[in-house]
């Protein structure tokens, strides 16, 4: 299994991608190509490590986050992300990972590879802790701002074969994100995506709000790309306070002074807060296409570029895109 | 000055309903009406408080949460939230707050209150921390699921409104809610409501993501009713998790064992969270009719109650809906 990775993309790159990569063939049955300048490559893994398993493709481009993607794809065939997105086409690589610009990785992606028939639209499924016993998984989080409502429902289909082979989530409980309970709430949208997703043999278990998300009442929360933007980010910001509060309670030493029932409620309440971390997360999984794109946060350290190769290479070894294949979405 | 109170609406009703308009009354120079069951409203007055200036009018019937608001407030006429609204409406007081179903109280005061000439929808307009010297408003979070990029117009001219008469915030930072901060990004709906931001003569600072509702950004943060609901919903999910991570942290006397930077950081933080505790925050202004409605949490205690009081106190001083009327807001 090779996966490749993108090492010029994210704010710490190369050099946390780079540790990232060395963590990742060390704990993993994989090998890794990181994409990217190459004298500077070869430097960092002589500096950090002596791994094998780890082989460098040269890209003398860069796509920035500012760029726009569309025209940056395009102008850059020397870009590391295109360069990746062709390695998948390809067939050199199983999969590959980026901490790059979301919208430069979506574009290189869709031009490169094809779709998979009957799939409509591409969605951003964002898995939140892959180490966690019972993961979540948002879709869509960024790709379309409008969407159809059987977008949505092909987004359910998307994320629960992730859910099924990938996590292992038994019969995973599908939520449409809403604003009530009542299946006749909703924007046209939502209420016309209810019906139909009322109708697949998929564990619908109806409308789900949005403080529903941290308290894992679904284990896929299906949204268009607009709602599911706003909502990851938010997250992002609390998660960001909340890691901070966290952080100052290890240095106060905090669970020294809790027993009891009240240590017992720091540390649940810490493993929940944790999992919505993207820090910790393993990246997000761009479905819909042939081929295993994995978008890992543009703030990733070693651990979030760590968890993303994991995800990329779970999809690749429990063949994600031939489960979706094989399963004949109808469109209408 | 007198409000009336729904004192039959909200999870811990009439008892917090009760003691949230004593407070009220003790610290504001305003009158109460309590709308609700007589009997027991002046057995729990008799228990609390001899204070003066809370009167009762008796509502035989209450609207509740899992009843569709249409239908209800039409069948019950002599409910609490229906009374209140007419209160409103025959001028009898000059506002009206209920912690009630949220639905039933937009129905009631539509039902019984005209809309200011010019704007096409009403909106709720949640404020972040009252108390606090820069509080931050969302709106729509939830009547309009659907909506022209003309409502998001006059939903930032209703919260600049309400922004500079009652919360004294000078000129404004009107921020639209999106999935990037470059003008082309988004939904149809943002990409035109941008458009039509840009030309009017609003504070308007661009695109806002979802961190940056944290980060204070903005003052006023425009959205459509859905996005906004889930939004609020978020919020309100992760408010309960970092409430009790810093109620154990108080329990454990964090701030003990921080010193220097650390204890700056925790009292920082601390405050940025506070803000968006709905335990704390002044309700929510119903914007675009004449009158002044404000909706509270349904699980608003006390201290929640009395700031919706004071809410909808500040909004009748400050001739809130003279304002809105005294601004011409063309129709397009």
């Amino acid at each position: 299994m090779i996966i490749a990775v993108d090492a010029e993309g994210g704010d710490y790159a190369p050099r946390e991608v780079v540790r990232g990569a060395i963590a990742a063939v060390r704990q993993y049955p994989i090998e890794i190509v990181l994409v990217g300048k190459k004298a500077i490559l070869e430097m960092l893994l002589r500096r950090y490590s002596k791994v094998s398993g780890i082989s460098i493709i040269d890209a003398r481009e860069v796509v920035r986050d500012d760029e726009d993607p569309v025209q940056a794809v395009q102008s850059k065939p020397d870009s590391s992300v295109v360069i990746g997105a062709r390695l998948v086409h390809d067939r050199v690589v199983d999969g590959f990972v980026s901490a790059g610009s979301t919208g430069a990785t979506v574009v290189a992606s869709f031009l490169s590879l094809k779709m998979i028939p009957g799939i409509q639209r591409m969605g951003i499924c964002a898995v939140a802790d892959l180490n966690q016993p019972q993961p979540t998984l948002i879709i869509d989080v960024g790709v379309n701002v409008n969407c159809k409502p059987i977008f949505l429902v092909q987004f359910a289909q998307l994320a629960n074969i992730l859910a099924e082979h990938v996590l292992e989530i038994k019969s995973p409980r599908v939520g449409l994100l809403n604003v009530g309970e009542e299946e006749l709430k909703g924007s046209a949208l939502a209420r016309e995506a209810y019906q139909m997703l009322k109708k697949t043999n998929l564990n619908f278990i109806g409308n789900v709000e949005g403080f529903d998300v941290l308290r894992g009442k679904a284990d896929i929360i299906v949204t268009d790309g607009f709602t599911g933007n706003v909502l990851i980010k938010t997250i992002e910001g609390y998660s960001e306070v909340v890691q901070e509060l966290l952080e100052l309670g290890e240095l106060a030493g905090i669970d020294r002074y809790l027993t009891g029932p009240a240590l017992a409620q720091y540390v649940q309440l810490t493993s929940v807060v944790r999992k919505l971390d993207y820090k910790q997360y393993g990246g997000a999984c761009l479905l819909g296409l042939e081929g295993n794109i994995v978008i890992a946060h543009g703030r990733s350290r070693s651990t979030a570029i760590r968890n993303a190769i994991y995800l990329a290479y779970l999809a690749a070894k429990q063949g994600i895109v031939e489960a979706l294949k094989a399963s004949a979405y109808a469109t209408e």
